[in-house]
């Protein structure tokens, strides 16, 4: 039997026809059989790696970057992604190019685009702008292409948003899969996406934002917990009970991270600031407001440092499930003594689940490769048979 | 018939053979045969791109960018070039590297080509300085390559120097020939190659200079305009002269922008800095003189605003030929009322032309790898249809 | 005869088999079969290239590159050695990245590793620190590896540690066995490795360590000339005296440039500074105390100040072996008259050795590329000879 053949007779199953030449912005833009597509298009690109086949089905092409925040994980992981498949990363360097010199957002997505494949953009500072950006990129190079001025649609990737992050996201939920032994062992599985005590302030919110939007499609549990004050944008919470509602899971909201911890399967804890705080910040710095910046700062990280007890302990995880709940972080995690006074987690935690938070992240390089493989392959499951078939080495051994 | 015939028959009348193993510095050193094959091989490039076939000639090999301005359009259309054929970029960036400690250029130009099929370089600040620095480049790794230390001869792409900026003005006049139908229906036409009013400084003069030096060579009438203290390099304007009378066009000169653009057939109004006051920021930086600096730009913004309406506006376009003229621009360009007050042109009128403009821009990443081509191939006719006889698709779509 | 031939029969005699799948940090740790199979290895790919053979044994993957120091050289000679493999170069730059912000080394390593196939670090400013955090990052993705979180393990090429710079020295070897004839002609010739004055200060040891390190591996005679307070790490001093011994070499030191160029075969004069010194900054630069920083450059530049006659001249020169002896240096040098007032060598002996030291320099994308080649392919014999009779073009010209 072939390798392929248990991932082409599950996309056989599956309607993902609209992801071809389209976009991935937010997992609850996409039907449950279309997130299942990329979890078996990333398992297969997996399997033909390790099997030493290559999955490259581009001879030459761009996959531009864009980042407006430092990263050091999704940058390396876009850029494997990209090279699994065969295009070349070219990272758009706001501060050496002449985008900070006022051009429109169109006509710089048009000019780098000509020929990108896809583009990566992460963008998750500001409230209100990350993904309204992105989607301004997509409709500049969607209009592009249908006016002729682009060859080729470049399609969008989220790698990070001020909503959501896709790709962390579901490779998160591809760790659980493997982990429980099954996508349909999520259904019933305790959840808690907890907040967590960081010295540093400003984290971002599409972590948890995207935790409860994606898990919730799949019948979990999940709970969301953090102290007062810490809330996460209220659509997305919208979202999150919908989509528990039709997928027979529940979504529920508390300020203990024991009530929340209690027989949980699996836990998330991890910082975040404010939602309301980071619109507030959102604000001074579109008015240039510095003053105001370091003043809400000030009082951001004193309205933290009052629940330093949101921690993830031994004792508590004693509490869960058969003391034994899957721990997950995006990673890099703020762990108590290690690499800050008081963090998000115990280091005796952290270090007990390190190998499958090393496994968790080491989904998401084949998570954006599935994204890209089905925007841009029209049939994967012959496409997949074939580059098995074709049987190039990765490498020459 | 194969896609290629058209591109090979037309290359079978030319003589470029003098393009092979060479660099492109000034279109004004190529022969019009030359400059013929660039176009019909970007042609001809896109041809096989448009219908999914791989255009690759090299392997492995890189291209080395060298930008001493910022840049996003022209990187990416390098980058977008080399990548078209198989070379990988790498970026000289003179801050992380250990040229800014005092190296000779020869020794870093071949230090960092032994395995550099082509060096692409942009270096348009400083006057007398940026062309004159590609030609040492490029000697540094002619004779390295004639000396052995180089097992090939890197050539050399000028991507905007003090004195041209070949890449873009043969993109634009590739623009136009598709306008206009073919090559030959060039002569006769009217161009406003014009200054417009920016409130910025400082701005290169070698997209004038390079547009009056190529124009010039198809018989067109070449008007250049600009208020008076705005004059260009006048070596390059004894180039358009001496073209004109061989092409049987014209190259004339007025400060009236009313002037230029009555009854023209195609019209590029684009700020630029005084030839002089650029070579005075030369000497000026070459003297470490910051207040000089600070005060020659105070006298150039005073001196711009003082022509505010150098503008290209609705009406001045309704006095072109049949009110329907061409509209060029490298772009970025200052768009009245949408990136600044008062502009380099009307927002309607940059409006109208956008679908135009980005064509435009598009055809230089093929101009590129069609110039690094014609350097690299030794009978482009046959590597063309070779090309396309072994159909490698450029995407598994 | 085929061209791969007699660098076949060579690696058949040589045990080579502790390379697979290893680092390279040190040429001390490897045996003279070691060292000579990547001698062999080098010359077998540079030989393809000649030829226009390709020899990529990767079809997709990365090469990570993180520098801790400015770099224009290694990094282009480690991004050359990785595209004529087949991979891709990433760097990871540590301002970009979140490297800064308090990751521990070991998660880092693996996060930018999933798809890694070899990692290139140069970190040479810090005594004790470079060649350490190299142990630690291969520590990190081998136990990565082992653990089934990577599923290839990235092996290690030290670019520039603190103790030795092995791909550098390496390619001077390979270019004085060029130089001379064959490996077995480097026994019994005197090289002198000699301090020299440069008006900067704090250029690392790695290059005078590595040199005696390695050239004593030959039975070579080396003297390590420098004056008093100069003094090297005497942990390599030691291995110099020891490979001396069973090599049948020498290894001697001397207060005198004069006497060791005296008859010398080999000179490779070059400014290093003291090792107490280093010490005594990496000590001062872990307090941050930037005003004894600033006091200990002062008094190194003083004390280098008082040997400005360690000057590499025309006289010297003429005390060599028949007054022609081999000039090395790993570029770029200090040379009087032309990038410094006075500096390490004088500017006529530094002329005419221009071209010898350009073929030194040539040999390290090779030397690179032979490292990653021997820990990424068991059959090394094989694979040469199969990428000959593939015959793939490197460049269709």
């Amino acid at each position: 039997m072939a390798l392929m053949d248990k991932y082409v007779s599950k996309l056989n199953t599956l309607d993902f026809k609209n992801m071809y030449n389209n976009d991935f912005l937010l997992t609850w833009e996409k039907s449950k059989n279309e997130l299942e597509a990329v979890f078996t298009v990333a398992e297969a690109l997996k399997e033909l790696r390790v099997n030493n086949m290559s999955s490259k089905i581009f001879d030459s092409g761009l996959g531009i970057s864009l980042f407006r925040d430092n990263s050091t994980r999704t940058r390396f992981s876009f850029a494997s992604a990209c090279n699994l498949l065969g295009l070349e990363v070219q990272d758009l360097d706001e501060g050496k190019s002449q985008v900070a010199h006022g051009e429109t957002v169109r006509e710089t997505a048009n000019m780098i685009s000509f020929m990108a494949d896809v583009i990566g953009i992460r963008d998750d500072m500001y409230i209100g702008k990350g993904n309204a950006y992105m989607r301004e990129v997509s409709a500049a190079v969607k209009e592009g292409n249908d006016e002729g001025v682009l060859e080729q649609r470049p399609t969008l990737v989220n790698l990070q948003c001020d909503i959501d992050h896709p790709t962390q996201c579901m490779a998160d939920c591809l760790h659980i899969i493997n982990e429980l032994g099954g996508i349909e062992n999520l259904k019933g599985k305790k959840v808690a996406m907890s907040w967590a005590y960081s010295p540093s302030y400003g984290k971002p919110l599409s972590v948890p934002q995207g935790v409860i939007g994606l898990l919730t499609r799949f019948g979990m549990d999940v709970v969301l917990a953090h102290p007062e004050g810490y809330e996460v944008m209220s659509d997305v919470e919208e979202i999150a009970i919908k989509n528990a509602a039709e997928s027979g899971g529940s979504f529920t909201k508390t300020n203990s991270m024991e009530e929340a911890f209690k027989d949980a399967d699996i836990v998330y804890p991890k910082s975040w600031a404010p939602f309301v705080a980071m619109e507030k910040r959102t604000d001074l710095y579109g008015k240039g407001d510095t003053a105001g910046i370091n003043l809400l700062e000030k009082e951001l990280l004193a309205q933290n440092a009052e629940h330093k007890d949101w921690e993830c302990t031994e004792e508590l995880m004693k509490t869960t499930k058969n003391g034994k709940a899957l721990y997950l972080h995006c990673l890099p995690a703020d762990i108590s003594g290690v690499n800050c006074e008081v963090g998000e987690v115990a280091a005796t935690v952290f270090d007990r689940y390190r190998k499958p938070l090393y496994a968790e992240a080491s989904y998401k390089p084949y998570t954006i490769a599935s994204m890209i493989f089905l925007s841009k392959v029209k049939n994967p499951q012959e496409v997949l048979s074939m580059l098995e078939k074709k049987n190039e080495q990765r490498e020459i051994k």
